[in-house]
């Protein structure tokens, strides 16, 4: 089991090209218990997760966020946000979103599907506010779009590299 | 094989107490493969990994970084490190390494040990620098403790929150 594990873990790839298939909010729902289970600072869970399924949201979220173009073409996309009003200590709900953003590409990922992990723009973010009607407590920190792809996924040689591990110091 | 996967996820915990039992160079070396197969902004892969293993370095960083004291009862520990002479996408290697750290605790958890997110506290970061000789290029994000523990974690329900589920807007 733990082979299995870390395989899942080491054959990882970003995936930005998708089929028409839709997704089960079965399946969404799974993908996002694993992003709630991330470690959290205090464990606060200082975290709101916006799922876009609809195609007009997806459509004009990519208009925004011109780095995932993409996103129009996925079956969904999860956008996390960190939420100042549940966080105690300040400033690490980016940790959490990211520890949250990377355990929701592993579900993805092991439900046999793909998806990125997409940078949100500094200068998108009034405009995806307006767009989905985030208060001003939420802070998106990154966006997720997945879904089917055709084929398998082209790269999965190890990225482990030996040169960048030091021993006890650098 | 999906079932089981999400079940690691969801089952990690953090652990602070640990074992007199060391780890084999083998585990580590795993361990970090996944944290080194994590996503980063354009697959830079900006980061640098310092494993400490040696007791008296450990009880050392323990006194600098305050909030992780019990680091010096873990049987090992690593820093993860932002590399900005590696980095091209500004500023993104603290992303980069918060997904790392969130696979090497996930690989840690699927091994049968513990482990727990330390944060690096900024006032700590000039002694640490000191400490295991990083270059000015060394940006320390996360710290991980980990090791044996005895037992079974505690706290193992779903963290998941429907109401922090938002469907195509909030």
């Amino acid at each position: 089991m733990e082979n299995n594990f870390l395989n899942i873990i080491n054959t990882r790839r970003s995936v930005r090209k998708f089929t028409n298939e839709t997704i089960s909010e079965t399946d969404i729902c799974e993908i996002l218990e694993a992003g709630m289970n991330a470690p959290s600072a205090g464990n606060e869970q200082a975290w709101q997760f916006i799922v876009m399924t609809d195609k007009s949201v997806m459509k004009e979220y990519s208009k925004l966020n011109q780095n995932v173009g993409y996103l129009k073409n996925a079956s969904a996309a999860i956008l996390v946000c960190g939420d100042t009003k549940l966080e105690k200590n300040i400033g690490y709900h980016f940790h959490d979103c990211c520890a949250a953003t990377e355990n929701i590409l592993l579900a993805i990922h092991a439900k046999g599907m793909g998806g990125v992990w997409g940078a949100v723009f500094l200068n998108a973010i009034d405009d995806i506010r307006e767009l989905l009607n985030l208060p001003s407590n939420l802070n998106p920190v990154s966006v997720i779009p997945f879904g089917h792809f055709e084929g398998k996924t082209h790269d999965v040689k190890s990225r482990y590299d030996k040169q960048k591990v030091h021993w006890n110091k650098f």
